[in-house]
């Protein structure tokens, strides 16, 4: 007897084992503490740049929201429930948006590009949630002499370097977003017919984060430097770094340095229509 | 201005900065030669199991077609055009199955997973091609005192090792099969409607693979071993790996070390109805 | 016109490009903060095993001291100044002895072997210190579920795995040694006369290790397990750990987790004779 | 009863477990095939560079033999019959030079630093041999369009690009060198006693090595660039690329691609006086 799907859980590829632990979805008898994992130490810089040239990597339905301010961040995490402990780092590479669907409105942040270290995540975010992840190799934070040093690079091939220097405390108290939240496109290919697409639409991540809690922040100066790559340091993803690499950086818009334990999983992730 | 779509070219997660390079689709000026990439050295080796067990890991629409016979086959890949020359692993595991859709119906190997050491080709191959792909740290291939070994891991815990002894050459020639291809289910959850999907099809490589030449090719005695785990072992995939741990080994059916060169790019994959 | 060695200025292979920078040696305008570097969390637990097998690895002029306990003891190190604020860790294993040479007494703490996750301080202990250092691939510590992992392999052969579990706060005052210290044997080959030696010398680090502060100390119930390994599994060590693997566990004899700041550089590491 | 040092056997920190397997050195029962192991794929290139800033990087009783000529190989190894059957990657930077000592003299290639992709050669080709060698992560190598790559890295930071194009079959037959082999210098520093040195010797690999068979050979043109790097950057050997990176590349001098078979274990490796 072929086996039947059990309702209400998420299957992921290969679906014939059963439903897929995850973040989303932990095995009976696990159980995860939202207030205290996972721990992350995030690194950020932001940078001005040109607004007619951002617009160029925005889908339909979407524009810039106020100023054209990328804003790229390094989340190193650790302590993660649904990984039994361990950690992986994410890259976020966003910038403020406006959607303008048939039925719904939204402003947020547009997550254009997210690197992650480990490839399970980078599989069950990109099928369960729409987050555009591809893959990097990210090397350990460091702070040295009071600069903040955080690298990514793929097969040996450093694409990305961000700094941040004279550190300062802040307050941690987070303001709270006038945004919707996260926005972000999620696609998949038509198998066969080439071109064409099975999903094709936008999703959001709510702002709320309620069970995030910041034990420091810090301010800085940051540097982003994306580096240029020919088709054949980069074979996959060349054109993602290029064109972030053709940003100009008009001027440095703020640094910080945050450590938080926390966060939710996700599962408030809803499809725009 | 936002961007478009251009018509007949395969994007994937992140769209914004156009159509995505990878093994279906080069950049213009870069040409392969499928006659000649990949190199493959493949090592494999099957097993008979219990009928009844094996078919509960068979989806909707299938059933198992002649004597249950699980494959494992490691193939490290170098030489790789579409990776500008350089090289990975796929492990496939596979079964003997029948297929009977409203429209179609299909003879052939059901891929029920496939682990891969980079994840570009995961997110490539899950997206376009329906390939059920988990990621795996493989070592290189190793001959030792007239055995290869071939074993993968996932953060440090080994769940599989596989050897084949006893070499002798055989005959290179590929006799023709009667298959159709190999069958996978391609699918996709919904985003917020968790438990519910986007994608939900099955997907079909046509059997022929003209380009592709066989060096030589040896046979053998092989063993296999699957590692149980606890889920805090293998958090994401502990339930794939046990389940096939929990195949009893009837007895061996068979092991081959084979080098070839050449393939195709599956561009000529296909949704069965 | 060929380089000269600049006296008192520590050199090491190659030595034709300048003294050579290390943890005990900095590059002129660099400074470290040894109250602050490294970040350390330590992990380790003991058993009681059988005597007259433990002293078998006991080099001449050495006989146990007290019960035969071995500790093993994962070192996590963090922030470490010298490595420009990089990480690396620390596998030691050990047991009480006495050395009686020729001019010196000394009792302490028989530095047996150490496996590194980083070849730079394999190779500066190695030569600097006569630390017997090894290399290992280290997984990231983790806890899950009240319990810490910690696991060792080497080209995916995990040969030692360690857990600490029940932990239970403790004090974090460290009790003043009655020991000198630790004991090791520094040995380096003859070239080409195989089998003679170059160096064969006690080295001892003293006891003391002031600008070491602990920021929390717990107690619990410790667990190691070192794993047989086939000569084909381990080709340069499996001797190593398959003597550590025959010493029988007779009963576990405590464990401890510590996170601490701060440790010198065995710039006082000296020779007895 | 503590252990006792075998006569003719090869000992290794840690000593306690009996004497060390390595290249120079397999267990009873094992046997190696130096006609057949290990497979060695090496890339290399070479320029002129200026005499007089070369020379500062030869130790005292060498000097510059012919022209100031600088060569850089990677070799990549497989099927090492030490490892069971692994592989890793040497790279050698070496230039002619002539030793005058108190009894001997040799004139040959001076083999300045040599970095490997693996720990356990690094530490008995230091021990046993004198080589002067460092780790670094090396990228598989890889060919594209004609041209092949070869890379280095420490800690993602990558210092040395190579690449040979314009390959032409040459002939596989080798001119017998009139060079007594290679030289470098051993060291090993005195603990304790900063400045100080154990061993300060010179070494020689006498040149014949029977048991390689050339399988190809072609010849390109070649580029080496040493990358610049802070030495937060590489901690405890930017002192070695940077002087490296310094020494202008004049003209370049011939490139080369080799595929061979076997090769010594450096069993013959002696001591000059």
């Amino acid at each position: 007897m072929s086996y039947r799907f059990e309702p209400g859980l998420i299957y992921r590829m290969p679906t014939h084992f059963g439903p897929a632990p995850g973040p989303r979805q932990l095995p009976p008898g696990i159980s995860s503490n939202p207030k205290r994992s996972p721990r992350r130490l995030s690194v950020g810089a932001s940078f001005l740049t040109d607004a007619a040239l951002l617009e160029r990597h925005l889908p339909e339905g979407f524009s810039l929201s106020g100023e054209p301010i990328v804003s790229v961040e390094f989340h190193y995490m650790t302590e993660i429930d649904w990984l039994a402990g361990r950690g992986y780092t994410m890259i976020h590479v966003s910038w403020p948006a406006r959607f303008r669907g048939g039925r719904d409105r939204s402003e947020g942040r547009f997550l254009a590009v997210v690197w992650e270290s480990l490839a399970d995540p980078i599989i069950s975010g990109r099928d369960e949630v729409g987050h555009p992840k591809l893959y990097a190799e990210v090397d350990e934070p460091r702070e040295w002499n009071g600069v903040r040093f955080c690298t990514a690079a793929w097969m040996g091939f450093r694409f990305l370097e961000l700094t941040v220097s004279d550190l300062q405390n802040a307050p941690s108290t987070q303001t709270p977003s006038s945004l919707d939240g996260t926005l972000m496109l999620k696609y998949v290919p038509r198998t066969g017919a080439w071109g064409e697409h099975e999903v094709r639409q936008v999703t959001l991540t709510p702002a709320a984060d309620p069970d995030k809690t910041i034990e420091y922040r810090q301010t800085g100066i940051g540097t982003v430097r994306f580096c240029r790559a020919d088709w054949s340091d980069l074979p996959t993803m060349h054109h993602v770094v290029n064109a972030l690499a053709e940003l100009p950086i008009i001027e440095p818009r703020g640094a910080t340095v945050t450590l938080s334990r926390g966060g939710k999983p996700y599962r408030d992730q809803r499809i725009l229509e």
